[in-house]
């Protein structure tokens, strides 16, 4: 069977996981998956993610891709991965993958969504889920002052140091903060869509916009804050807990 | 301090809990509440619910009832509980009740939901709060057959032997299920609101519709079911993970 290429899209629960990528001695997504691929094809292969995310950090729409000869079918595989895979990480589909496909450099956007639980008392169905921040937020200026993030700018006041990145210029297309209804009116969302995140941008985005909402600063901080081009001037790192890798974006 | 009766609104994650009520050497949220308020009062009480829900059921808002002399007020025996209770239980308020309320006889309604989740792959943040249902299921025929169960009947056909109940007549006032929408088109909700319900009763009603919405059998096999008042009429007990106690009602 000659070489193919294959995207895999990967919803996972990242609550039991020391993040995406294969650490010794700690359970990582990527090793439940290459482990379960050994099971199936025998074959040992190095699994490339579009996002390499964090402990605790979610997904309903990684993307993988991989080098395979296995003769199985991929609907066939997908079976059989979901079959042996542990109950939090599931295949949601095999594709093939034009030659030469990485799904880091090839990725041309992703959006991760946000979840704050903004109630008095924690909510147990989130508590893995969410960041529990029970002082109130108003969403009205977080939602303003987030608009002044949109577009191509150096972002390096949102990105934690230590990062290998060669450059710090990324572009947002779209920043949405939405309260829910009704019996969701203690959930916030917050919604970002751009072509490439630096590390925990959007983590860092979250925790200074917390500082608009509860009145800490105003709407035009956001602007002076990426202006300065210095982590120290943004807010805090919101908890890996709350966040979602919703879908990455190809040509 | 002169005893008074308090009325507590509960929400929990029943995955870890073998049900509500305290059983020898087994996890129960009644003993998890019960082992906090002595931790905060140095009381021993006894702590009546308004529904048993059993090992894996949840709750956003079960109801119970209890009879103290702590001279806590209501608000700090709220914040002091939430402090000291696992992550999975949450007290949403704490309020006077009557003289004499007691959390189960006194309800006269309960709203219970019950979430499938209609996807070919498991969900993976649905593992513990919906049953997978992979088969494709038509929510028409299912709300239709539902639509039977309505009102005042023997329900004992719904009811699992064994029961202590003396008689099995209920009134069901709601029966609706729906199929979400957009990113949440594979999850059904079965939303059932009467006066009580017998022993797995819901759960029986769910397994019963899902006969229906596989196209195994029409939707007037519902009315048929129900007047045969036999349980072996009905379908299948659906598994306790996707039941959740909404809401309790009271005069």
């Amino acid at each position: 069977m000659p070489a193919r290429w294959l995207k895999l899209t990967i919803a996972y629960d990242g609550t039991g996981y020391a993040g995406w990528q294969v650490q010794p001695d700690k359970p990582t997504v990527q090793g439940a998956i290459e482990t379960a691929w050994k099971e199936i094809t025998q074959e040992n292969v190095r699994i490339s993610a579009a996002g390499r995310t964090d402990a605790g950090v979610h997904a309903h729409g990684q993307v993988a891709g991989l080098i395979t000869e296995s003769r199985l079918s991929d609907v066939d595989l997908l079976r059989a991965l979901n079959a042996v895979l542990p109950n939090d990480v599931a295949i949601l589909s095999i594709e093939p993958a034009p030659e030469g496909f990485h799904a880091t450099r090839d990725a041309v956007g992703k959006h991760y969504r946000y979840h704050i639980h903004n109630g008095r008392v924690p909510s147990v169905f989130d508590r893995y889920y969410a960041w529990h921040y029970p002082q109130p937020l108003d969403v009205a200026p977080m939602h303003a002052a987030a608009q002044s993030l949109i577009g191509r700018h150096d972002f390096s006041s949102f990105e934690t140091a230590g990062s290998e990145r060669p450059d710090s210029v990324r572009t947002i297309w779209e920043l949405n903060v939405t309260r829910g209804v009704q019996d969701s009116a203690d959930r916030i969302t917050i919604d970002v869509r751009g072509d490439g995140f630096l590390y925990n941008m959007v983590r860092t985005i979250v925790g200074t916009l917390i500082e608009v909402g509860k009145g800490a600063r105003d709407i035009a901080w956001s602007a002076q804050v990426l202006a300065a081009c210095d982590r120290r001037q943004a807010g805090q790192t919101a908890p890996p807990q709350g966040l979602f890798l919703v879908e990455v974006e190809y040509e």
